[in-house]
């Protein structure tokens, strides 16, 4: 079995890696950057393919990690698209966009007689690299089969959860309310910051009390140190926000903490910051990090 | 040593209850519901005071656990209040109230030859009567450490963490965080089942990923099973988060989560359900439980 991938930020470059460590055939590799299409071609020796079409050809299941529906429209519609000649391959879809979306693309696929499967991640880059990714999956239950002893290789938790569309839906919810909680936490730092507590304290406090999340984990050390180095970007905080309350629309929903964060998000792609961390969202609630105040 | 007790709601009352169990005298009891009083002063043999004076004149060290700013002015103020005769008494304060109520009743105390601690509680009615509060307290070092041996029969975590007032801003924060993880939770439970999804998998799913927090094992169940039996109401949830909002203001800050779950909890409050556990916020967005939108 042949093995491509399409879209190699850090995530998608990790699964790679990974496949190739367990004994896979990584075979084509494609990603808009073409430098980082031959770099990371020349260290997997695999094929840097000049065309999506490329993708396809030399592989039987293709791994797609882009970053928003657009990308993924693109590169399942495009001019140049991965459903050339595509019948029989089966596209693993790794990428966090709108459920509406996986709906289109299984639909564009099974057109063409080739399979697709959601396989949505709830984990970071490190995660990608040593094979502990939790999966969510969802749609048609032989393409979950034929992909898991791949996803096994990725993956320390595997879940199918039903039909295309259902992983997704449940990933825009876990990012949405894993956005308020950061959020929150960067509030209850910034206040306590103006208060003149001792972070390292509150943060302590903070992880033994109704205020624990995982967020206090991860990211209450780099707000109070401003260490915003980029794991998941504000950017992409503010599109999975997005895809949740387009979702809460269509269901009639007000969702009044989903759209206070969304907001600060955004606030942070106008003043510059959205390719910070999530957790720079800290950068807004402290009172001495902030200039401007919108 | 002789205890008094003075608000004997379920935190107050179980606090009493452990402390008796642990062999201490407590001794004199009041509460503004005078049934409650009578009641309690029964099943621990002590006196059921008509006065705060009397708990005073009839205690070495008095717990107040009341339930908000003007409740605890009141009863260090008022015509009948705690510091008559209180020279060389200690009153350990437990209610979640401003810091600046601290600092006042502390100066008030300390006029009149008494001793103030704040032991601010962030846990809840179980841990209150097994003696495993969580205790964050702030005011003189003396004070605490002559506390101390009460407090240590009430904790399993005991923090001394500085000035009088310290130990409030800490625990408003802490509800403050707390308040809006639950509010976030109860979007993402609300809009998870307007999608259709099945809340059991998607508790467990926030409960391993990035929306993991201390609400999702408190409240998420009790959200679904629409299960709002109060162990902390909706109407202390507004109350903190405005104690923690009050500070934000005095501070210059604008935390805008912060304001739209109290904007939430007040809601409740406007529309009858202010009394119900603080995971009733799910009624206000769960598509199919809320027939009023404001």
């Amino acid at each position: 079995m042949n093995i491509g991938f399409v879209g190699l930020g850090r995530m998608g470059a990790n699964m790679a890696r990974r496949l190739k460590d367990r004994g896979f055939h990584v075979t084509t590799l494609f990603d808009v950057d073409r430098t980082t299409t031959t770099s990371l071609a020349a260290e997997l020796s695999a094929a840097a393919c000049p065309t999506l079409g490329d993708v396809t050809a030399g592989a039987d299941v293709i791994f797609t990690v882009v970053s928003d529906d657009a990308a993924m429209r693109s590169i399942f519609s495009g001019d140049d698209n991965l459903l050339a000649n595509a019948a029989g391959k089966l596209f693993i879809n790794c990428a966090t966009i709108s459920p509406q979306v996986h709906m289109e693309v299984e639909q564009l696929a099974s057109g063409v007689g080739a399979e697709t499967l959601e396989a949505c991640m709830a984990s970071s880059i490190t995660q990608a690299r040593e094979g502990s990714l939790y999966l969510m999956c969802a749609g048609r239950e032989e393409a979950f089969r034929r992909a898991e002893p791949l996803l096994n290789e990725l993956s320390s938790s595997l879940r199918f959860l039903g039909k295309t569309g259902e992983a997704a839906k449940v990933k825009a919810l876990v990012n949405m309310v894993m956005n308020i909680n950061t959020a929150g936490l960067a509030e209850g730092l910034g206040l306590g910051h103006a208060l003149g507590l001792d972070l390292t304290m509150l943060r302590e406090v903070f992880s033994q009390t109704g205020a624990a999340s995982r967020v206090v984990q991860t990211d209450a050390e780099d707000m109070q140190n401003r260490d915003h180095a980029t794991f998941f970007s504000a950017a992409h905080a503010s599109k999975d926000s997005g895809i949740a309350l387009a979702l809460a629309e269509a269901a009639g929903l007000d969702l009044p903490l989903a759209r206070a964060t969304k907001d600060q998000y955004e606030r942070m792609t106008r003043e510059g910051l959205g390719e910070l961390d999530k957790s720079g969202i800290a950068e807004l609630t402290f009172p001495d990090r902030h200039a401007k105040r919108s």
